[in-house]
């Protein structure tokens, strides 16, 4: 495995790789979500590439950039037992050179839920994302459903702007008792990381609703509303049932919908999602 | 000579090209100074590609993209003539596909000069050119000197999009009495025409006052300012002398700058510069 850091050095090595090739892009602390999506395109690809990147500009002013949890040497061994063949971590100055002023930037799906919540939030993801896809080249790229609207964005960006890539996008991975793997649950005390899991309880009560023919998207939002704040712990940000695409918000009967959340516990803020009728 | 349509056409031919391969991106209807990038093209590569295509999204609301002279029978008969290997004549719908929202902007260099008057056309300008050169992956694209704002715009992109491509720029090919080479040319009436010698009149003016030790750079745009305006049919838009890599307009003692400027002669809007200095 074949470790590289400046873009020279990446440009050299990449050459080499026999296609087709595919890319995990990651900010690392890696668990087993991220690994999945490892092991997935090693099973469709020749080569496979990882980038280990916290990358500045999609995090806020008041968010957890300097706090953001890290461990390359632990990710590199662990990247190296599932045979990925090249591990980039790029420098700040070749990801921002002096001067820099280019954005890539999607629109109307950018706007909700974690959009709303997180202004430039998406502006930095997909110029990131589109940066390493245009050093990279790959001819897959994977990403967690855990990030929902990430996924469509990036769907977004890549038919318009004729990458040709195919985003790959594996399952949610989640803890034995729900909670949904993210390197940011290392933020919870005990009591919060007992609490979590009411997030999985709710998305799972709504959606054993949706299969028992309650279609009705107020409803369905009310549900996971009413279980969430039920938990003295969470501090509700959002609720939503939209539209799987669009991102609209959706009302009255559904025959599918996109059921997410973002909940804060303590500082530690949690995002969960399920799709209904897929 | 392969004239392409469709993306699927492209991508099957454009595997085929040998590398390295140039790029000369057009919107059609072209002349000398679009032909010398041909040749330039061919001269430095194994393969040229040249795109034909009036970008919508370049234009304003009230500009001439409906008018804008296109004649594509006579630019296949010149560009054959020249050498070009691949000609692609996008499609509208593979350009911008149902529900397009994603775009490439580049901040601070886009604000001024043509920025300024043509509100959104950077944007138009950086969208495409991102597309196209991810379409086609070129080992160099040529652009002309006379849009020089475009070329300092992409250059910037270029670097901080991380596109592993040159940009290489050409000289302004200019009329015999002059008059840089522009399709819009064909819209000025006969004495419109005469009339539009003065830009590079009074362009030239001030190179000779530069190269006679005038260096001041509120001097060298007065200069120009009162030979444009002794002109009647000439409607100065703005005569701009700035640094030539951030645009920021220069005061006092310059070693060099770019000189440029926008005139209207009628509803024809012309523009023209000169590099100071170098």
């Amino acid at each position: 495995m074949d470790v590289v850091h400046s873009f020279s050095d990446l440009r050299r090595i990449r050459s080499s790789l026999s296609s087709p090739i595919g890319l995990v892009p990651t900010m690392g602390f890696l668990h087993e979500g991220h690994l999945s999506l490892v092991d997935l395109a090693r099973d469709q690809n020749s080569s496979v590439i990882t980038t280990i990147y916290v990358n500045p500009t999609q995090f806020g002013p008041h968010e957890d950039l300097e706090a953001y949890p890290r461990d390359i040497p632990r990710d590199l061994n662990l990247l190296e037992e599932r045979g990925v063949d090249l591990v980039w971590i790029p420098n700040n100055e070749d990801m921002y050179p002096p001067g820099f002023q280019t954005w890539v930037t999607v629109d109307d799906v950018t706007k909700p839920l974690e959009g709303n919540m997180r202004p430039g939030h998406f502006r930095g993801v997909t110029t990131i994302v589109a940066k390493l896809f245009i050093a990279l080249q790959p001819d897959k790229a994977y990403f967690g459903q855990k990030d929902a609207q990430q996924v469509v964005v990036l769907r977004r960006m890549v038919k318009d702007l004729n990458f040709p890539i195919e985003i790959v996008v594996a399952p949610i991975i989640r803890e034995p008792d729900g909670l949904a793997m993210s390197s940011r649950n290392v933020y919870l005390n005990t009591s919060e990381r007992q609490a979590a899991t009411v997030l999985s309880k709710a998305l799972k009560t709504a959606e054993e609703a949706f299969a028992d023919g309650n279609h009705d998207a107020d409803q369905l939002r009310g549900l996971v509303s009413r279980i969430i704040t039920s938990e003295s712990l969470a501090d509700l940000q959002y609720v939503s049932c939209a539209d799987m695409e669009t991102l609209d918000e959706l009302t009255g009967e559904i025959s599918s919908g996109l059921l997410s959340l973002a909940v804060y516990f303590g500082k530690t803020r949690l995002i969960d999602n399920i799709l209904l009728g897929v």
